[in-house]
């Protein structure tokens, strides 16, 4: 495969294709066309194509694509063949959800560690591990080799947090936090800022409403 | 303000733009340029201004705009102007966290129940409110006007569901379902698929330290 740089909208779009693909491959389907993919993900079929170019094309044959080596090819390109060891920082309700989600573990993420500042919490067990004290972060990480921090905790604290991680080498942070983090060149963040998205519904719902009028 | 058509990529953009003026609204920041709003959020200032431009520009001055008034008027195109009202459907860890997650209040979005098919939630509260059961989802959602549900169940229920709150007049949908939702035109639906962003996350850590070797 050549190596070159892959736009983050292609990234974004292969999770998708991944998820699909899995469904099909769980349902029996061997083979399947970008046509016919193209219907099931309301993308077109060009579109699938261009994505697919980006990682060598997948070598579609006359007939389609073959469902099970796409699926773990593109797990592959996703990282999903390894195991991604991880850390939840803040303990709150969001915390314990993300803590509790069985899903992850299914793809090779390994939920490793809980931590909060919150004495109430303290030794609290979430999904048979405690919650940790902040002040065990730093050695924790460095010593359990953390690769990925999920922050759900506050705005105020987490751009803090987030730079006591980045010293002791984790590589990707996965930013509930209501804040945009700004760190060194290499650290991946991904952001879900929940209320953006939901902010994002209510001026559709409004626009909509007013169209309609 | 002339009517035309939005891009979803603009919309995408605008509660990144209120979170940051309402910082800057209570620091106390009274003028800001877009030169200087496009340092402090890492776009750049012609980004900004094309931005600002689909809904007429906001007035800059020489010297910048008006932070408070910027930060009203895209509250008001976001329709946080208007209270919503909203439930939740699953009331597992991450339904609780939602339901339980107060910013959501400020912004206008207000909590009216939440509903789940098993028997051992029935009746436990969640901020103040009784879990329901799904048998009541219908009445509900029609007496109380229900605008916006939440979508914290496991995908196999998540088309059903979502089909019986669209019959009973809910105007948009939040999905965490990790399933894309086919909905009439005129039903608007934001998707959180988390793993989807993990998966992202993965991908961006795996391709940074290929480069490294």
């Amino acid at each position: 495969m050549e190596e070159k740089e892959i736009s983050q909208a292609v990234i974004s779009r292969l999770p998708r294709y991944f998820r699909y693909l899995g469904e099909l491959k769980d349902e029996g389907v061997e083979r399947i066309s970008s046509q016919e993919l193209s219907g099931l993900m309301k993308v077109t079929a060009s579109q699938i194509r261009q994505d697919f170019n980006n990682f060598g094309g997948f070598g579609q044959q006359g007939y389609g694509y073959n469902v099970e080596y796409l699926y773990h090819e593109i797990g592959k390109i996703l990282g999903l063949d390894q195991t991604h060891k991880f850390i939840i920082v803040g303990a709150g309700n969001l915390g314990r959800a993300l803590g509790n989600y069985l899903n992850f573990e299914r793809r090779g993420f390994i939920f490793q560690g809980i931590f909060d500042q919150n004495p109430d919490l303290i030794g609290q067990m979430v999904r048979g591990l405690p919650v940790h004290p902040m002040e065990e972060l730093e050695t924790f990480v460095r010593e359990n080799e953390i690769e990925i921090a999920v922050l759900t905790i506050p705005k105020t604290s987490a751009v803090a947090v987030a730079d006591r991680l980045v010293q002791n080498g984790i590589k990707g942070i996965w930013n509930f936090a209501h804040v945009d983090l700004n760190l060194p060149e290499g650290i991946q963040v991904e952001n879900v800022h929940l209320s953006d998205s939901l902010m994002k519904l209510s001026y559709n719902i409004n626009r909509f409403m007013q169209e309609e009028e």
